[in-house]
């Protein structure tokens, strides 16, 4: 072994060691969110900042850092090792430049913040948090300032999970989205509601959830690798190499939301079982950004589970299932019923096309709150104003306004939507790619059929884990850079059917 | 703050770490034994591997060590504290008195013999294991020897789980036992059996684990602070300090196997529950021993869930939970079920009186081995002519013989089950004592009542966790050291008064 073999094999074994503690950390978390006893919590959280501590002192380790800059100067690394190095600078970079005593203010203050937020929402009391938002953006837009080589402290954010991405070309895709998704649900909801009313008898939950259970089975979802359980907020999470979990939660009076929890959080999976071996346990073993996460996740939901082959496919099996609750519907009508857009003020309980104008309100106002157009004393009237032009509603008090979502008041006002609407964008371009490289890929899903999906996912997103940058990997897997066309395309073009 | 209480809060800022390591690395285990996928297992042993060596580098920290030194030589300490001290300094000292070279390779060894094991099994091959036994014997000498202060190998081994206790207390305890037990078991095995087939009728498996939970729960087993979930093995294990979890095995066609590995796992629970809330996450926040550990499971799956008043307590309920398999049984049939006493080659399908003599066999062969009277080459042979002697039967091959255990096989000979039938005989010495303290308090049962018999062992065995070394507690508890006539008087009543 050469001296530079000994400091890779050095590197490697780090990153092994921080694999195995965050999959450790997520374990602690998993239990906690599954089969924790309730009096155990406080133990439980001892024990993450336990192992949180330890895994923070390896990951900044001064030694680790030196190694990092040795392995950046070396010119006989493979494009896999360089990228590796690089992602594991950034990552190294992101956990040392604040100053500790910055860290543990932060994280005291987000935790003030927290527990008054959970007060203040059932008082319907804004005005209690203002002093915490101030706060907290002060904070965000210190955090922000450490990263000098962003100009924009939104540009950091939006980096933060979307790397290579900045607030502009956000700003120029939403601004698309929102010219053309607002007339469109105009035009849905305008056009009549159609029936839901077997939406609400009764569906067994154990049935309920195997039902989901075959479904990703058949999407290729590996329980060799997995498993399901129950949970209050349904989520994913890679526990280690071989071992990614999802969980749900189940109504035994709404057949839609665990099926399609378990499709979404199935869609995540698929993503993580399907990165290259060799990048496991290594910085580039796992997702590359939340965009492209959610484009997984959104994919598998939207434009696999609501579509029209999906339930060509399974509304046979599901009216045998629960023949009480389904003897009198039809497959068309389950189809439009899993279809419905209506106008919430809730964004969790948004349906796949308002859903965007939820987080493009939010991003909008996260936008205004860094940049200083918007004070946070103004905030929760700005909400108001920004929900009547983007979803023509307004809430009757601020509860179900600025104080519905825990994110501003744990974390700050710091770029934690916009993901989840690029991941829509993006579901709809790769999947175009996948159709045209696969004519009549639609058909497939009637049998069952989801090989060619999978593979085209594969192939050209999930294998490639952090090798690629988000968007070099758009490019490389649709030949263009992202755009909100397909996405576009795709629900004209299925709204457009539904209402003829 | 003085010099001093700074080093009494970094002390007990160390020992809540290592406790939260402990239970951290719990959890991996618990996870793994219970809901890991199969493909995860290789990931999971590497970061169970991760964790061990992190809790391992803080356990031999040389400042802690100094710490604990320093501790040790003040006087202002009260005698918590000073028995808290007292037993990190032994924790301490066996944790480092090896050195590093000889840890692995006696794990690397172990490893090697296991793996042997689980092909010599099945082969019937003990020939195969005659190098790896001798390799093992030889390192577990080693082992004792870097503790000289303990003159026998053994004498080293019964101190690593009762602390204070020498292998002549042992051989004497178990010499008296086998004088009294291999008649009792004949003459009650001579009397006959009574009528068993209803035992192997249909018992629908989520019955029989609500009601083994319940009977628990009527225990004073607490689900807020644990739960119970299915494993291979039944096994209860600390997570935290509010985290106590037990689990079970259930068989559809058998109703007694998971009912009593309930109440037997619930036995170890209560013991973690009731330590005193001050020793949690100090060394003092657990049991104390081997053999007091198992005398609290021992007494409630046994003193407690084998006797007449439970069975008038909860044969009703049991009946009405299973009416097809128990509508021609009556309590008293049930009773002499329970309690079916038989020959059995395997230890672990022994019933409560013939498995002392399991124990005892095993003993005395481990105390050959280490001693030097018997060679590892002649110990197959020597298992038949102690089964002979010890339980009238012979095994057809070693299979069922010398191969049965895993323990000789993954930690060599020392020590791994002697624990097992001093907890009986400490079951029946600390049942006696509740009684006499507590007049009529096998009545109680008949009640499901379990508060007087719980209140007692919480005051008197649990409440003090490591506090006490063994022998005091036994002595505090019950006015006299450890005796075997409290447990042979209980046999001889209730063998006694079955066969009339």
């Amino acid at each position: 072994m050469t001296t530079t073999d000994a400091v890779w094999a050095d590197l490697t074994s780090r990153w092994q060691d921080l694999a195995d503690l965050n999959g450790t950390l997520a374990l602690l978390n998993w239990d906690q969110s599954t089969y924790l006893p309730p009096a155990a919590a406080s133990g439980r959280a001892r024990q993450k900042a336990l192992l949180s501590g330890i895994r923070h002192a390896r990951a900044t380790d001064d030694a680790y850092g030196r190694l990092l800059d040795a392995a950046a100067a070396r010119t006989d690394l493979s494009p896999e090792q360089a990228r590796m190095v690089e992602v594991a600078r950034k990552d190294f970079e992101r956990a040392t430049r604040f100053p500790s005593a910055f860290v543990q203010a932060r994280s005291r203050h987000f935790g003030e913040s927290y527990s008054a937020w959970t007060q203040a929402r059932p008082g319907n009391d804004f005005a209690r948090m203002i002093p915490y938002l101030e706060k907290s953006l002060d904070l965000n837009v210190q955090a922000a300032g450490y990263f000098p080589e962003f100009a924009d402290p939104m540009d950091y954010f939006v980096d933060q999970s979307d790397e290579g991405m900045t607030a502009a070309q956000v700003d120029a895709v939403f601004g698309e989205l929102r010219a053309a998704l607002v007339p469109l649900a105009d035009s849905v909801i305008a056009a009549g509601a159609p029936r839901t009313d077997f939406l609400n008898r009764h569906y067994p939950a154990q049935a309920q959830l195997r039902f989901g259970e075959d479904v990703i089975r058949q999407y290729g979802y590996d329980f060799a690798q997995g498993r399901q359980d129950l949970t209050h907020h349904p989520f994913m999470t890679r526990l280690g190499e071989r071992d990614t979990r999802i969980t749900t939660r189940v109504k035994e009076h709404d057949p839609i939301d665990a099926l399609y929890s378990t499709l979404h959080e199935a869609g995540h999976a698929l993503y993580e079982q399907n990165v290259r071996e060799d990048f496991l346990g290594t910085p580039l073993g796992g997702g590359v950004s939340a965009g492209v996460h959610e484009s997984s996740s959104r994919m598998w939901e939207n434009l696999v589970g609501r579509s029209r082959e999906f339930w060509a496919a399974y509304f046979g099996d599901l009216r045998d299932t629960f023949p009480d609750a389904l003897g009198d519907v039809t497959e068309e009508e389950m189809y439009r019923a899993s279809n419905v857009v209506s106008r919430s003020l809730i964004r969790v309980d948004a349906d796949e096309l308002t859903y965007n104008l939820h987080v493009i309100t939010r991003y909008g106002l996260e936008r205004d709150l860094l940049s200083g157009r918007l004070a946070v004393a103004d905030l929760a009237d700005a909400w108001h104003a920004a929900y009547e032009s983007n979803l023509g509603q307004r809430a009757p008090s601020d509860v179900d306004g600025v104080l519905q979502d825990v994110h501003w008041f744990a974390g700050g006002p710091g770029g934690a939507f916009q993901g989840y609407t690029l991941g829509n964008v993006l579901s709809a371009q790769f999947f175009a790619a996948a159709e045209a490289a696969n004519p009549g890929l639609k058909g497939d899903f009637a049998r069952r059929d989801f090989s060619r999906l999978l593979g085209w996912m594969r192939e050209n997103v999930y294998r490639h884990g952090r090798m690629l940058r988000p968007a070099e990997l758009v490019v490389q897997a649709t030949g263009q850079p992202m755009s909100v066309e397909p996405y576009l395309a795709y629900l004209r073009g299925k709204y457009g059917a539904l209402l003829g």
